[in-house]
């Protein structure tokens, strides 16, 4: 089986967002707590705020749950910079253990699925897990230099500027991590790079159908079935590909990327990056879950694990999606 | 308390190694699984090769343990390459769910504590671990182009082409992964990318002394303090730091950069990069503990948490240690 059930349901007691001007022109406006009005958030460089708003999402988290750096036992973190600097750098400002992992775009499905893996087995009670994308840093090291002005095509996404993480417990909260399904690494041979969505989705596909099978539930036993960063694209080929399995998503899949920007202008099928299902779960969705409007959500984070290295040497895009199931119990 | 405790004490069944010629002249030259002839692999590029060592050293150590793909439950891989591409495009080839890790040359040691924890919780019961790295994809993504001829200084160490991995399991071997402490990150403001030692080994001193106070153990519990790459100039680094603190760990440390080739000549400190421990502790130690001429290991590895991007912004170089005992029981 795929799937870790967490008997002790792990608790997300709370979480902390900051999300750049663009995003917060969207839905996730009025639910992170910090707007920056400026993405360079008083750095001097794109890869600095970017830590920057990694370490205030860790911070928020923390003050929002009310506990000290003291209380704290672990840092589960990573992002898309290469040698995941901001997490790195970030967790230089804290006093506990940090565990470093890379799951591009799926990192913060990864991060909550062993935070609740090792608090629900008692090695730790409380955790901070916490991912982060900056749209410059993302561009000028995956694609071209901002000042080149290159056109985007219709299928490329906007990485989302922002952060987002939870103050994950043993207790305290009614929001529960109830289980996980680690994905498998899925490559269905596509090379376009500029075409995440089309990548991915199958790889959400492979590991939502892993953890229906598992959990014997029904794709309708959860309000909603939020993926990452898949965009309006993808979001419609992981409908198709799960439709074709006989599993009917229609009515309760949202990808985070299609939903973040109110308008689709600029950013064709929506927002992506590490930072985008930070963002949306841990203000708007999570503001859904704390009052009850929505009680089940299975956050499906997919993530591209390519490099401009293998890009450049011809290899296809090697998918993963992880998947959380929370809820309120 | 920084460190779990393993009571279901998981078992490292097998191993899998692989290297380079220049690594196979040394210490670990008539135990590894395979020596490479020319550590291009029969691949086109560097990254290629290094990513079909870990393939390797992954399918060996399956391999040796006698367990084919269905029975794994779960591979725990990271490596140096921007977005770990080593450990991505190897799980493409593997048909078992992937956890992508990233703690530099940490990664080995992150990686064992992981899969023991998840192993010992019940979560999963077969998991393969591993890393490796190459020479010349280490040099030309860290430091110059190979082509460039750069004379290295004295604190420089060399990048180790190979790779090597574990089996771990709930049962088979009488070598258990008992205890694990995860580390905290620890900077102290060194900003020169040819000493590595040097930057790592406070790392290598907070994990040592937080694992021997979470245990209560003393220094001389273990036959063998093993570090990953801290190289001659770390490894004297680290016994003056412990030493200062009350812990002489003069007769029982050793350091895998230190001891991996034989001639110390153009490699200056020994040996570095996350294939270094991998290498040297799958095979050489391993083989040992196996015969039970040593019985207790602290496999503490570092690693040097940059980028070229956080060093070319002026940083300092973050590092960490994760620590793993491992033990015939």
């Amino acid at each position: 089986m795929q799937t870790f059930i967490f008997k002790n349901q792990p608790r997300i007691v709370a979480t902390g967002t900051i999300a750049g001007p663009k995003e917060c022109a969207g839905v996730v406006g009025k639910y992170v707590d910090k707007t920056l009005l400026d993405d360079m958030y008083g750095e001097s460089t794109y890869e600095k705020a970017e830590c920057k708003m990694l370490t205030y999402a860790i911070s928020r988290a923390m003050e929002n749950a009310g506990v000290e750096e003291k209380d704290v036992d672990m840092l589960i973190s990573g992002d898309l910079l290469n040698q995941i600097i901001s997490a790195s750098f970030a967790a230089r400002d804290f006093d506990f253990p940090f565990l470093g992992v890379y799951g591009a775009c799926s990192t913060l499905a990864e991060s909550y699925a062993l935070a609740a893996a090792l608090i629900n087995a008692g090695y730790v009670k409380k955790v901070v897990a916490a991912t982060g994308s900056h749209f410059s840093s993302a561009e000028r090291q995956y694609r071209y230099p901002l000042e080149l002005g290159n056109t985007r095509p219709p299928q490329s996404q906007w990485t989302v500027t922002g952060a987002g993480g939870a103050f994950i417990a043993d207790t305290g909260s009614s929001i529960a991590i109830t289980s996980a399904t680690f994905g498998k690494v899925v490559d269905f041979g596509i090379t376009d790079v500029n075409n995440m969505g089309a990548a991915m989705a199958p790889a959400a596909c492979d590991t939502l159908l892993q953890h229906l099978r598992d959990t014997g539930r029904n794709a309708d036993y959860y309000d909603l079935i939020l993926t990452g960063d898949l965009g309006a694209l993808g979001s419609r080929i992981l409908k198709d590909l799960v439709w074709e399995k006989g599993v009917d998503i229609q009515s309760n899949h949202v990808d985070c990327g299609e939903i973040v920007y109110n308008v689709i202008e600029d950013e064709f099928q929506g927002g992506s990056g590490a930072g985008c299902c930070a963002v949306v779960f841990n203000s708007y969705i999570y503001d859904k879950l704390k009052k009850r409007e929505i009680n089940r959500v299975l956050l499906a984070a997919t993530g591209a694990l390519l490099s401009t290295v293998s890009s450049a040497q011809g290899e296809s895009i090697p998918c993963i999606c992880h998947a959380v199931a929370i809820e309120n119990v």
